[in-house]
């Protein structure tokens, strides 16, 4: 298969790419880094994007932002960095490959464990979460063409804990080889309308 | 107590009044009808309202909109009225509401039913319902002052079979006695962040 991975350079893309690249071709794409650059939060962008890459059997989405920030200090502006970028950044994904992507193609999206098992100032990660698991079980009985959705929801990750792991104190760190079983899952299985736990 | 009801006028609205309206006093919020109108979708907006309304001990929100279009006709615009409307525009009320309502009150949101058992062009509500669902989550553990925070979940209520009944065939409609009860428990109950599922 010829996959696109978008955020392939961040720690979860790195998972996905370390697992699918074994049997795959990878195009790799960033904000800034990658084969291919664009930024998701651009629909418009997003299709120059697939125009650019050429045919393609499968998208994996490792990238979006979400506030981290109290409740309490959250304004509108900051809410909506979460649901600009995660949730319509991912989302633009699949509105734009819907009508390009092969026959049977796949679309694995990621959220993460904040709308299951919450943190503070994890409110904006966790209403990004819950939507694209929404996301993908409306989006799933929609699909044309054979077409798949799932949303792969990981811990942290083992090598994110420099980074995160002041704020998931108690939390499971999960390895990114099996981070990337569930994207392998997703875009080599059969599933679709499922979110994936990786705990 | 002294509940605010927005979306009043509507068939949740006038559920979730006549339930509560036997115990308390209600003041009714609409973008055009109510004792008071506002557009929740606009933060500053609804710091307004909440100055105008003055003292109040809970919030009850039984408005949003979202897109009902098939997922291939779907563009950004279309999409992010579920975004901007039912899902900021509740987490405005959140926000806004956090610092003025009363020691112990709780705020009460709408979601549906489109998350766990989806329709054609129902995608943009199911992306709101589960946005909604990991928002109570991920809120209620940041309350200050015992604040509480929950979202109802109703299937298709029979009042509003004339409008939507062809889109939820085979759907079971739920009584407005059902639905009003459910804001009871939110609103007059102990629970917090929980998703309550009427069907
Ligand atoms: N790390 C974890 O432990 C963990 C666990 C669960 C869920 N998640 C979620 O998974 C997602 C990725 O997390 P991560 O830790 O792997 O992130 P990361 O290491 O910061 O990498 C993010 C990647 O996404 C790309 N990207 C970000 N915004 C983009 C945009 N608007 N358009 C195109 N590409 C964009 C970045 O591009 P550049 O390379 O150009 O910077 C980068 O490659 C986030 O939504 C995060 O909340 C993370
Ligand atoms: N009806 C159902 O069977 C059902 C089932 C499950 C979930 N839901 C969800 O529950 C919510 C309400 O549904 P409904 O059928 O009761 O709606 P409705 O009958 O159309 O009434 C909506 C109410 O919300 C108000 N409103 C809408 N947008 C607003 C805004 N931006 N600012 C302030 N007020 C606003 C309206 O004001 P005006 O009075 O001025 O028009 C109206 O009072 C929707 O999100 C819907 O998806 C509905």
């Amino acid at each position: 298969m010829r996959i696109i991975v978008v955020g392939a350079a961040g720690d979860i893309g790195q998972a996905a790419c370390n697992e699918l690249g074994q049997r795959h071709e990878i195009i790799t794409v960033g904000r800034t880094t990658g084969d291919f650059q664009v930024d998701i939060g651009d629909l418009n962008a997003v299709k120059s994007l697939y125009e650019a890459v050429g045919a393609f059997d499968a998208v994996v989405s490792c990238a979006g932002d979400a506030a981290f920030t109290p409740l309490a200090d959250m304004d509108q502006e900051t809410f909506m960095v979460g649901l600009r970028q995660k949730v319509m950044g991912q989302v633009n994904l699949v509105l734009a490959g819907l009508g390009v992507i092969s026959d049977a193609g796949s679309f694995t999206l990621t959220s993460g464990v904040l709308d299951r098992d919450p943190i503070r100032m994890g409110t904006n990660a966790a209403t990004a979460n819950g939507a694209l698991a929404g996301f993908v079980t409306g989006a799933a009985i929609e699909m044309p063409r054979g077409l798949r959705i799932n949303v792969v929801s990981p811990g942290m990750l083992e090598v994110s804990a420099p980074r995160y792991g002041a704020w998931f104190r108690g939390h499971k760190p999960v390895s990114s080889h099996d981070v990337g079983l569930a994207y392998s899952k997703c875009v080599e299985g059969a599933r679709t309308g499922q979110v994936v736990i990786v705990e």
